[in-house]
Parts: C-alpha cells; sequence; structure tokens
C-alpha cells in the first residue's frame, strides 16, 4: 500500500488487515485459501475496481482461485512482480528467494522465476523468525543480525554464489537493512512492492480505470484490536495511522 | 498434557490444537474469547468430561466466560493453578510473570497471586518473540539466548530481586534450559502445568469421575494441517504424534 500510494496518489484505498488469524506463513495452502476468499468477498462489498492480494503467502496460495472467484474483478497477487523484478535486476542470476514457510513449501517463486528464465538456478530459505521479529519492530540490533546468519548464511554458501535477493514475504522489507548488511554488498535485494505498484497502474490504465479526481482517506479495516492494528500498520506504511479510521470486521 | 498423561495415566485425553488460528498471544480478549467458546464447543461433541484450557491467555481472557457457558462441565484454566504454585514455591516473594503480550495486558496473574497473598510483589514482561522460537524448536542457542536477555534482564534488574519466575505461556516450557541460565541460580522456575494437573486429579476425586479402565489413546484434534501438528506437537509432548491420529477440524 506504502508503494502503491506513492505511485497511484489519486487512487483512493481501502486495506483489510485478517489481524484475527494472522500470521499465514505458517498455515497451509487450504487455510490461507479458504482466509483469502472470505477476504476478498468483504473488500467486493467495498466496491473495489481491483484487488491487490498484497500477502506473498496468500498470493502463492490463492492467486488462481482468487482470480476465478471474483472476475471479471482484476486481481494482482505480489508474486508474479516480485519474480519480473527479480528476473529484470539479476538477468544471469542466481536468484536467492527468502520467504515464509507456506510460500517456499508451495514453490511459487520458483515457477514464476523459471517461467521467464527457464535455466535460472532459485535457491529458497523459509526465515519464520522474521515475521515475528517485523511484527515486534525489531528492525536492527543482535537478535535480527543473528536471526539474519542463520538464514542467510547457507543461502550465501551456495555455489554459484546468488546475485540477488527477494524479499518473498511482506514483512520483510521492515528487516530490509540487517538482511542487505548481513547479505554482503555483492547481493541486490529485490522487493516487489514497486514492481506490483507498476502492474497495478498497468491495468488500471489499460481498462481505463484510473482515477481522475482526488483520493479519499484510506480506509482501515481489520479482524481484531484497531489500535494494535494502527500502531503495527505505521511500521509498515511509514505514515500514522489513526485508530479511529480503522473499523472492526468480521469474516 | 505431558504432565496430564503423567499424573493420570488411566485418563482418555481429546487434544484440539486451533492451529488455523495461533497464535493467541497477540490477539484482543474478545477474540480469544471467541475463538476459546468455538473450540470448546467442539469439544463437548466428544464427550468430554472436564475441560482443561491449556493455553495461558485463553485461560486468562476466557475462562469466566467458558466456565458460564460449559456449566455443569468442570474448566480448568491454568493461571490459578500457576498462581497457586508461585506463591507455595516462593511465599516470600517477589514473583516475576513472563507470559503472552494479551495474558500481561489483562493482568490475570497478578490478580490470581495477590488474591492468595496480597501484599505479593508481581512483575510481569510480555515475552512475544519465545512463542516463535519454541515453534521453530530453537530451545537453545545464541538467538534463543539474546532473546531471553532481551526480555529477563530488565526483570532482574527490578528491586527486591524476584526468586520465582512463573512461565506463563504453555510455549515458555520448550525454551525452560535457556530461560534458567539467563535468569541464573538465584531465581526459581514455575510451570503451571504440574499444579494444573494436580487440579484435575482433585475435581475427577471429587466428582467421582476418575476413570477405572484403561485410557483410550489419545485423539488429536486440529484446525490445520495434520502434518505439521503432529511434528510440533512431538516437540511439546515428548513423544511420538501419528499425523494419521490427528483430525482436521473446522471450527
Amino acid at each position: 500500500m506504502r508503494a502503491l500510494k506513492a505511485r497511484l496518489p489519486n487512487e483512493s484505498f481501502v486495506y483489510l488487515g485478517d489481524t484475527a488469524r494472522l500470521p499465514y506463513g505458517t498455515k497451509s495452502a487450504d487455510t490461507v485459501t479458504r482466509y483469502a476468499v472470505q477476504a476478498s468477498r468483504l473488500l467486493m462489498k467495498h466496491d473495489i475496481k481491483l484487488l491487490v492480494v498484497a500477502c506473498n503467502t496468500a498470493s502463492a496460495a490463492a492467486l488462481p482461485t482468487l482470480t476465478q472467484t471474483l472476475a471479471p474483478l482484476p486481481v494482482v497477487g505480489v508474486i508474479e512482480p516480485g519474480a519480473e523484478a527479480a528476473v529484470a535486476t539479476v538477468p544471469d542470476g542466481p536468484i536467492a528467494v527468502i520467504a515464509t514457510e507456506g510460500t517456499v513449501k508451495g514453490g511459487a517463486y520458483v515457477r514464476a522465476i523459471q517461467q521467464r528464465s527457464p535455466r535460472m538456478p532459485v535457491v529458497q530459505q523459509a526465515c519464520p523468525l522474521f515475521v515475528a521479529l517485523a511484527e515486534e519492530g525489531l528492525r536492527d540490533g543482535p537478535i535480527t543480525e543473528l536471526a539474519a546468519h542463520r538464514y542467510l548464511d547457507p543461502l550465501l554458501a551456495t555455489f554459484p554464489h546468488p546475485r540477488g535477493l527477494v524479499l518473498g514475504c511482506t514483512h520483510f522489507p521492515v528487516l530490509k537493512q540487517t538482511i542487505a548488511k548481513v547479505a554482503g554488498p555483492d547481493i541486490v535485494l529485490i522487493d516487489s512492492a514497486e514492481t506490483t505498484a507498476v502492474a497495478v497502474e498497468k491495468i488500471l490504465k489499460e481498462k481505463s480505470l484510473l482515477n481522475g479526481g482526488e483520493a479519499k482517506a484510506p480506509r482501515f479495516l481489520a479482524t481484531d484490536a484497531p489500535g494494535r492494528f494502527a500502531h503495527l500498520g505505521e511500521i509498515f506504511l511509514g505514515e500514522p495511522i489513526d485508530p479511529g479510521s480503522v473499523t472492526l470486521v468480521d469474516l
């Protein structure tokens, strides 16, 4: 949403956080798909013109189901734009992907990257502690650094050495500085936020759906504790969120 | 369940893990109560004779509601037995409590301890990373040790120095060795598992509900991914769980 707001300042946003059931990254594809369908049904009631699945785990597990269920509404996930960015950034590879357990297990990034570049070497690593560290706001410091070593050292020891590292979970950009420090200067960090915003802009243009007027204030929906949502949301959005602007919803 | 099985070897157990919506520790009391009521309604269908709320967060948030909703079924939480154990172990205090965000915020341990010992000094600390560390099986090592320092050092710096440390989350006993090492030899670790088993035995005796015959094999129910449940469950139960013995259920 941060990248989308920056690229599409005239668009109005409705953001739903399923805070009562997060995290999705350790859950099965079936459960994540069920939750994602419920979440998008609720968003449909808010007259959205396009849905961004701003969660790598949900994109990896549920995109085909969501696209089918919500048709003709355009649905954009973050895996394809992330793979696009990876191949554009380091066309000769190799590419390393860090993500949640669920995203790694499903192999969606490997497929999306190799669809664009069939012989591209891709290595993956699940980083479950990163989610907890980001949620606690531990952007840097010794605990986060040790956790980064735990996950990245095996990736960095692979041969040939990865040149690009995909941040395959929307929580990981919060830890970007520490991840970059541990990964070292020879590796480029790749975040799907920018390329997702580009993909959304392209679709809105193609379908003549761009908003001509001014954006309305963002609406925030959460399935649990609006105060906590606002507090944590600020870390990700990079701007204040008024707890009064967050509506509690039930899926 | 490990402590209950050891103390009550003739009893049969039905264990439900709400793996599709865990962790509860970061969620609001309202949401945790709603989930706990749904979980216990499902367990009622399995002809249980007593319910143990084997989660500190759910005990702290939902015990009065569960007791009322399920009456006359006896309902045992883990907070009261934990407070009982704390006051019995270090009657002169002070007592420190480590728990989830939700349990700390609700203050249930402080109330339960001071009900037994009104002038007892109690300090609390939420340890959100501990849950992720236990779920990843990181019982010891540098990351867990640093996390323990992060949470325990401020507690240990309080004056007068705590003499007892309540492990106020069912995940924390997995990290017991590291917690003990960081807490140092002057502090006794207090776990509610044993005293909960004692409380359950007492109620079963009083109500003449003890099982005379042999125990049936435990039944495991999970709201997500039976394989993952079995794998993680073994860490907590300390014995193998056959993934085939885990039934997927929907709340």
